[in-house]
């Protein structure tokens, strides 16, 4: 991997921002103010583990003409200065009497008109990364300059990938189709859980991930009871079906997929299971089409479930991904976000085997505009063997 | 390690909440409302890397009085309930429509009474993890109830570890220290940036890190440029001094230190900026005392370093660590706050070789009564070689 302020030629940022100022246009947005790792990274290519800690806020300005404005800590300027972000502006943080605060109020004075609009992502799956009594206090000093929801200008942009980033997409997806290839190397019965998450996560770097943002899984007799639990010291036993997910990262890049296990003969019940999580999977591979909505194919997905016996698990049904482990749009039944051409999504079906029991199937894919093109390898159609 | 929803006995998060009452009072604060892993971690033990996915909120509200109250999206039940926490409402997120607003703000009409204070953390290293739009929404159904600044609450509480947390704290010590002591092993001339980081965070894992949360580091001739950028490619060379710094978890606590590593000689002026550094620490570790401040811990490392004839290096030179990778304090000129007892920190100094060349060196302490214990097993005086 080369140096990684340089992920992309600068093309594909100025492409982004361009894409950004056409919707902030449709908006009536004077500027887009970010300050989320992914916002930021997708903007300027800062790319950097160094967003764990809390203690600073960073912001870039996106205007309405012209390239980002950088607004960020000193210890950040090394490398910012390395990607092709046109304008810097640092301060010593933290500074527990103004931490960027004035910096931040003089920039959008500057390039904010009066009466400007200032769009900031606040809807469904954003936060604002900064303290919020600093927020009330940069938006004191705006005069008569307006905050409004920024919310669909950033994701109508980023839901929909470039190739290049879906390039990065499937490096990452390819890198868990091989570790969990692997998987049956390292887990069989009497390997604790949580020997089988650490093993995992190492074969995920040894295949070329970055870091392991995200690993969950779950074991137990005929299914399992939630996912987003951490591993426990429990071996695997005979008749378990084990399941690991993993959010990986290569070059800022995430994948999301899931793949079952079971130890030994999986039993007749989480066979047809795995089966109709199996089917359902196929038959929106199938017939997904651009135009569609979010909605549209959560209806798909639980209507074959239904139709191959199963009880659809209840909550989203897959989602968006990219630059972090989920994003929208998300599959449930009240979510209306049109699915279009260039869109990377998990498709999730789950299903409920028994009350507490159940088991989900997750295949990554980006929408082209004749369907879905997997970028993550096929499951097996029958649930893989470990050792007992 | 066993079930991750009982790393503390109940008896611990009780303490907790009555420590977090007891400070609420003193603000007049009727509930405290939590958004974040670390705060909903502290005060009920729900533990999991499920946060990594934007998606869906989650709230915790501490009442002047009585136990939590989770409020959180229903796949988190299931684990929450493994928990202590006494009560757990749940909803189907995530809801375009209504992501648990109406939820929230209806259990703050019932824990909080008219014209009650709820508490936010909005100060220095917080942020509200919900989408700011909801935010607003919530508050504007609270009527006559007001919503004040919570983090001194938070912050006086938490920066002060238990025993039991100290103990979890050193354990992801001494995770690290087997590590740094096995970096020759993979780290040499010739190897590539890139490579060292894959393999430093295998070794963590290997060595019993329940995974991998923060690994930066650098490496160039002399000296390295900044301490936050991803790795590149390029392969070691004698000369070089590369710099390896770690937040690995264990059971939700993190360690934060680094080492550095001399590629064949280091050459006299990085091993004169190691020897001051080095000793800059052991001023630290031989003078702190509780009842100092943060910012004269800076005072004392700075001063230490000028006297060894180093440039000290700008911003914070340490800060507080636990369960994020760094918590408040700040070492830096302007933090008053008092140091205290039970205070788990990081003595991080940090000297400028030439412009665009430093060198930091870390360690973990608990600040004792009678001074700082260190949890990370004291750097070799000396920089330690890896082959050419």
């Amino acid at each position: 991997m080369p140096d990684r302020s340089l992920i992309f030629p600068a093309a594909e940022y100025r492409g982004r921002v361009a894409a950004l100022q056409a919707e902030m246009a449709k908006d009536r947005l004077d500027a887009l103010l970010l300050t989320t790792p992914a916002d930021v990274f997708y903007v300027t290519g800062f790319l950097t583990r160094f967003w764990e800690s809390p203690a600073r806020p960073w912001f870039v300005i996106v205007p309405a003409q012209g390239g980002p404005i950088a607004v960020i800590p000193a210890i950040g300027a090394d490398l910012m200065h390395r990607t092709w972000t046109p304008e810097i502006r640092t301060w010593d943080a933290p500074d527990p009497v103004d931490d960027g605060v004035t910096l931040l109020a003089d920039t959008l004075h500057e390039v904010v008109p009066e009466r400007g609009r200032i769009g900031i992502p606040m809807g469904l799956e954003t936060h604002l990364r900064m303290p919020l009594a600093d927020y009330h206090q940069v938006v004191a000093r705006l005069g008569s300059r307006q905050v409004v929801d920024g919310t669909s200008a950033v994701q109508r942009v980023r839901e929909v990938k470039s190739e290049a980033e879906i390039d990065k997409i499937r490096a990452t997806c390819q890198i868990a189709d091989r570790v969990f290839a692997r998987v049956p190397e390292f887990a069989r019965a009497g390997t604790p859980l949580d020997q089988v998450f650490r093993d995992f996560q190492i074969a995920l770097l040894s295949e070329g991930a970055d870091w392991v943002s995200y690993t969950a899984g779950g074991a137990g007799q005929g299914g399992y009871g939630d996912v987003i639990s951490p591993a426990d010291t429990r071996p695997l036993q005979p008749g378990d079906i084990l399941m690991l997910d993993t959010g990986a990262v290569r070059e800022g890049y995430f994948c999301d997929f899931d793949r079952n296990y079971a130890v030994g003969d999986p039993g007749d019940v989480a066979r047809r299971a795995h089966a109709a999580l199996y089917a359902a999977t196929d038959v929106a591979l199938n017939t997904l089409r651009p135009g569609m909505t979010a909605q549209d194919l959560h209806r798909i997905l639980t209507a074959s479930l239904s139709a191959e016996g199963a009880v659809p698990g209840g909550g989203r049904l897959g989602h968006g991904l990219g630059l972090t482990l989920t994003e929208w749009p998300s599959l449930t039944a009240k979510d209306t976000t049109p699915l279009r051409e260039g869109m990377v999504l998990t498709l999730e079906p789950g299903v409920e085997i028994a009350p507490g029991l159940i088991m989900v199937h997750e295949e990554n894919i980006v929408l082209r505009a004749d369907g879905p093109e997997l970028l993550s390898r096929r499951a097996p159609a029958d649930l893989p063997r470990l050792g007992v």
